[in-house]
């Protein structure tokens, strides 16, 4: 805990007037992943499970799609970097990074919303969730929300069967959050089929193209959902659920697997 | 407003059971930039205000310092595409993006708290305001947000006065909100300097580096700082108020700005 948080001076000021104090803020650091010796990205990032953020990174960008491929792990956590050595020793390609990264030259401007290469997968998993267990889980999930309780600076993430939550991890970018998660699952060979994926951050297409990769066929959160997110949803066959808040949700796609 | 949005079918679930009914969700889609015919970069954005967002983009960027650098913007809407023509034809360097773009090679890993070329410069101003015009700042803040009142799906900025809010724009992605903000100040000859900034969104270092850029001595947060953004704040001179929720607010920096 102590690594992601820091103790700073601040003036609090209400209706009383102001005071100085010491208040709890989340650290921001960078971490730069290397596959095979080659710089991969830089990523800004809350410093705690960095392995996982790389894996799950790697992972979510598909040059990683098993344990089994991974040689070694080294990680320098002074300098914020780390090293994955996998066994096939596959190059990722130039332009390899999703839309986030997009920068020059790409040649992928207008096709974010195309399918990915051969085409979307539809996850025909036949798993169910109850609107309790859901709310169960969202509970159990803001119980666990220690840097966001401390801070209010982080997002959160957690994979679920439908009546537990098996990894969950908090980062200052939802993406890393679920990067994290999803590393995790992968290094403790915690399987993600039939899974719920659980979100504080709003779900955006590149939030599901990351769930329809990983094969998890129902997404939670409790923020909203953008047009893009619902199509790809809606075509990968998962089950968005946006707005969950206590008892009431949202869903967006797929509700035969939700029992009301 | 309607290109923001869009209806969408959703199965609504609360104590009382699910009902079928239409709901508004926000709309994402891709803005290609073009500088003098080279392609820079692809974001994920909200459909509208997309010139001051690619403008904006380029200033923070610092690859537009004023308007007068500006030839012509011409936009192909329905292709997502934008190409801004600068007078000096100015290349930008082959990895000029800020971090959150940082991808391979950029040897920049370890070194986005050091600072920019030329060091940080301290922001001097005199600016002054008090806590009760904050308060009323972040009440017509909320007021205005009317895409996040509808879909609860996007971030908002605003640049203002003490007294007044001159320009305010909503984004899916709270990088682009101030740009759109930064990019109508700068093609509509709205001086920044002496402002207060407003975000809805985590204060985050990058966050720091775009406000220092734009010269804005005062910004103004409902949400949380990071420890990379207040150390930035400080370093820069720059008033760095975070939670500013009704009449509290807490200031990590800077506070000879604000009259409490």
């Amino acid at each position: 805990m102590m690594k992601e948080t820091k103790r700073v001076k601040v003036r609090r000021v209400t209706e009383e007037g102001g005071r100085d104090l010491q208040d709890t803020v989340v650290r921001e650091s960078t971490l730069t992943i290397f596959l095979n010796d080659r710089e991969l990205v830089t990523l800004l990032c809350t410093p705690a499970k960095l392995d996982y953020l790389a894996v799950g990174f790697l992972f979510s960008e598909g040059l990683i799609m098993t344990k089994r491929e991974i040689k070694r792990v080294t990680m320098d956590e002074r300098r914020g970097a780390i090293w994955v050595e996998t066994k096939r020793g596959k190059e990722p390609p130039e332009n390899f990074l999703s839309k986030r990264y997009i920068t020059t030259g790409c040649g992928r401007g207008m096709s974010f919303l195309s399918p990915p290469e051969g085409g979307f997968r539809r996850i025909d998993s036949k798993a169910r969730v109850s609107s309790e267990q859901i709310h169960a889980l969202m509970t159990e999930f803001q119980r666990r929300s220690f840097v966001h309780q401390r801070t209010g600076g982080v997002h959160s993430a957690a994979i679920c069967t439908a009546e537990e939550m098996l990894v969950f991890a908090e980062d200052i970018g939802r993406h890393n959050a679920i990067d994290k998660a999803l590393g995790e699952c992968l290094l403790s060979d915690i399987a993600m089929k039939n899974r719920v994926l659980i979100t504080s951050g709003r779900v955006s297409s590149e939030i599901l193209m990351k769930t329809a990769r990983s094969g998890i066929p129902v997404i939670v959160s409790k923020a909203a959902p953008t047009d893009a997110g619902i199509m790809i949803a809606r075509k990968c066959g998962i089950t968005l659920i946006g707005f969950a808040r206590g008892s009431r949700m949202n869903i967006y796609s797929e509700n035969r697997r939700i029992k009301e």
